[in-house]
């Protein structure tokens, strides 16, 4: 049996998802937690990766599993052996063939962002300090240009090894949030690496004037990293939810 | 000359705002700070202390100096000193008999709940976890009980000392927020030990039929400590200012 289950995590103290050699991952404390309720030793496999630091509201995983655990039954009983700041929030059989990873049909990231000279420390853990004010429509105008199907090649850290760069966009807005926020939300078909924190550096220079649209222009044709912004920092990113069909 | 400093910080990694022999507090980092800055080994006064585990967003100290830092540079540099979970979030000039303690008028105090039968990690740093269903209706029609000036003796954790439990509370409101959550905000002239804490537990044991209308208006008349709901944890609550003339 296939169990699919949905995963929260505060991302501050891990190494990120992936299991590491040096470093806690979420996918590991998963891994043993599995292996204390059922006696399996698991690939629990998640939708994808989220780097050191990236937060989870809605990260999807699955394992497969001969215990008699019923499917439901997963997610209190793993809340017992995990962190605090690592919980499933629901747990169901799924069939046999499903693979979160694979069958994984979109994706939706938010990148959280705020104004202000100095850290905030309430909203540091889950936001990216940005020290100049940011107009939040010229940034959402930004953000709409990378809506469709582009080669986002120059949203990729340099450097990582993929067949296609060409990924589709289906909504990319940004929004005002609380206590001054900004909120950058996307749903994508797929990212590539560091994809997101690129395109929230991208808006960030656009507001600050460094970037123009025809630079996002261009750089949305498949144009060189050099014309996106800085890759932002992990914090601010939280994958908010993986569809399946 | 005395100077006045905004405060913000993350409670959770410290023991509190008050200097303890064991464990490290707010205050502590701060007198570490301005020692480091100006070489003065200063008491930094607090309008009050927080619990460990309490954060604030706009907590309000003073302290004297001698120094020929300009008043409003102190913020800055202290910054550069301090831990990233606690910042100066500015600093002034104040008069010479200013105290940060006895001057204080206002206090207003966030409490914030979230309604799951899971940790949900994203929130719970900052939010307390609550397993049943809150009706904010509900909540906020006693938490407007709490307004005017009672003895508050039922909401204060037994054995504290004090000359009169009667304090003045000018507002206290619960509405609904992001995710989910219900944030109780109350402003008073003052507040008992765990008072907002016990204030808070109340209004959960009314959402959850424990506690009627009529135990919250006992309870408000110099009634036991019996008639009030339980303290709540440390993380749901945040100083969020402090008001002086």
């Amino acid at each position: 049996m296939k169990i699919k289950i949905t995963v929260s995590y505060d991302g501050t103290d891990y190494c990120g998802w992936q299991i590491q050699p040096n470093g806690v991952s979420v996918q590991q404390k998963l891994q043993e937690a599995v292996l204390a309720l059922t006696g399996e030793n698991v690939c629990v496999t998640g939708s994808g990766r989220t780097d050191a630091g990236v937060h989870a509201l809605g990260q999807v995983a699955s394992f497969p599993t001969a215990s008699s655990v019923p499917p439901e039954r997963f997610a209190p009983a793993l809340n017992t052996l995990l962190p605090r700041d690592v919980r499933v929030l629901s747990s169901e059989a799924a069939p046999e063939d499903f693979n979160a990873r694979f069958c994984a049909k979109k994706k939706t990231y938010l990148y959280r962002m705020y104004s202000s000279a100095t850290v905030l420390p309430l909203l540091d853990r889950y936001a990216a300090q940005v020290e100049r004010p940011l107009d939040v429509a010229v940034m959402d105008a930004a953000a709409r240009m990378f809506e469709g199907t582009h080669d986002f090649a120059a949203f990729m850290a340099t450097g990582s090894a993929v067949e296609t760069t060409v990924r589709t966009v289906y909504s990319a807005r940004c929004t005002g949030g609380e206590e001054g926020t900004v909120c950058f939300r996307i749903t994508g078909n797929g990212f590539l690496y560091n994809m997101v924190r690129i395109m929230a550096g991208t808006l960030v220079g656009v507001a600050e004037g460094k970037i123009s649209s025809a630079d996002v222009a261009r750089a949305l044709s498949g144009g060189p990293r050099t014309l996106a912004g800085k890759t932002m920092p992990p914090r601010g990113l939280t994958l908010l939810s993986v569809d399946y069909d």
